[in-house]
């Protein structure tokens, strides 16, 4: 008996500068109904999903990222989402920008949070692979600023029970990154929900010269990476974008649902708002988890120790 | 300025049971010389290249696997391939069945060396991820018993200064674990060499049902783990496989050279016999190495800490 839940990707087209919460809720918000008429029981929302992806600039005082920072959650301009989600009985997980006050001082995160049926928060997590550069790039390479607004995530990476499943969330850069979702899938994920605002294209120096990245580098590594997860963790993998040209930049669209088996099973096809949706069967890497991914008879952890003993290459020969 | 090594994949096609050494190191001779004519500085031979891929068999008696094993290397079988590739001035990997005595008792390894342009042993890899079962498969899913006949590798992930970079080896199943990849790169691995031996059709139980995966599923697999490793660890991927019907069991091809962009730079169209080739620049990855996938800036070990501590999945939510 397939464990099914019905999950839709709902792909952001680009939000200006200017445009209001209240304005992008409601594009949400169209999005969550065409995701009913679906029969979705689970909506999955892009990173930053409520404004402009606001770290490509760079702001000579760093607390001009407050502006695009929600201090609570749900706040007034999101509580229609909420409202209208729980009428319908349908979750999601949705990106924003996170200011709190923690440890006696402020703090930003880019953050998600799985919201269930009943509208109810079930669970937090705050970005742990934060990319891009810290201060000004003289190269004008870099398009990413995240480390100079944000602090690495200090959740972890936490499962959630929720939709007859074990849930987990993940943020853009950290689908790069095997140990994503690896640290998750140790804990029995089952279903991993992953927004993103990525460019097209990327730059970078030879010598003194400024070239770019082959182009269909871009989308193919996004796939990639999350194919892999999906199939080397026996979990499914929805990955969401804002998309298209958002303040002079172009983001990558290609939103999916990769099933266990590493297939894209469903898959945006603008760079705009738009919805995929396809039936998500929990139990289809049960083969998987018990033979070739059988992580207590395969996993070799003793010969896994320099992951976590060392964070940089050393090289030693 | 590129740092260039030329590697030659050496696929191999199937070796029956009744093939003497001889013979198929005539076979690997023939493939060497053709590598010679393109140039090759390193040549990649598959798993278990010296015999037929005898794991497929439940003996009754283990100790008839030492049939299919070396006690020495190089031996007097092998010894016309050190010789020749010495004479010119060739380098190459070679994963064979290993027997030795170790600890005071008799030990199997499935094994790779690394013999340099001037025939001596670089380097030893003994296989970590052993697949299959142990014991015969009553529902007549399995067609890998490994486990019954090699020990679990010995020698961590070892890497390995040669060809003006730093080179690894991992074999056949190593290369569905992400932990394989990353436990060399952490140590500098620039290009990873890893042979196979898998049957192109994957059988599974559904309630008592055996029934065959999705035929694409296989090859798939084989290219996502492969350029994920690529990408994810900013290193050469040379994959090369013992193909076609060998013994009544149908092994995929795919041969290939993965540059660590995650692109498929050359591969095999045959499950025969074929040598493809490729220039392969180890610094290719630097500005990965240096962005993106800086790893003393970017890997966030903190959040690791599961990978190395737990081997099986332990849900508590």
């Amino acid at each position: 008996m397939p464990r099914l839940v019905r999950v839709a990707a709902a792909q952001l087209g680009p939000i200006a500068r200017e445009e209001s919460r209240a304005a992008v809720v409601e594009r949400l918000l169209a999005m969550l109904h065409k995701a009913h008429s679906f029969g979705a029981q689970l909506v999955v929302y892009p990173e930053m999903a409520l404004t402009t992806f606001f770290p490509r600039w760079v702001f000579d005082d760093v607390d001009d990222a407050d502006a695009f920072c929600e201090t609570s959650m749900p706040n007034p301009d999101v509580q229609p989402l909420f409202d209208e989600a729980k009428r319908l009985g349908i979750g999601f997980y949705l990106g924003y920008g996170e200011l709190t006050q923690e440890e006696g001082r402020k703090k930003r995160f880019n953050t998600s949070i799985l919201v269930g049926a009943d509208g109810s928060i079930i669970g937090k997590y705050r970005k742990v692979h934060l990319p891009g550069r810290k201060d000004a790039d003289p190269t004008g390479c870099a398009g990413n600023f995240e480390k100079r607004y944000y602090e690495v995530g200090n959740l972890g990476f936490p499962v959630f029970r929720a939709f007859d499943g074990v849930m987990g969330m993940a943020i853009c850069n950290d689908r790069r990154w095997p140990e994503t979702y690896r640290a998750m899938s140790l804990q029995g994920a089952e279903l991993i929900m992953l927004g993103y605002n990525t460019g097209t294209v990327k730059r970078t120096m030879v010598g003194n010269a400024q070239v770019q990245e082959p182009a269909h580098l871009s989308s193919f590594h996004n796939h990639l990476v999350m194919q892999a997860g999906a199939y080397q963790n026996c979990c499914w993998v929805v990955g969401v974008a804002k998309a298209g040209m958002e303040e002079g930049v172009e983001f990558m669209g290609g939103s999916c649902i990769i099933a266990p088996t590493g297939d894209i099973v469903a898959q945006a096809v603008t760079t705009a708002d738009e919805v995929i949706v396809a039936d998500c069967d929990l139990d289809l890497s049960l083969h998987n988890r018990r033979t070739t991914f059988n992580f207590e008879v395969n996993r070799q952890i003793q010969t896994y120790g320099i992951i976590t003993a060392q964070r940089g290459v050393v090289v030693s020969v």
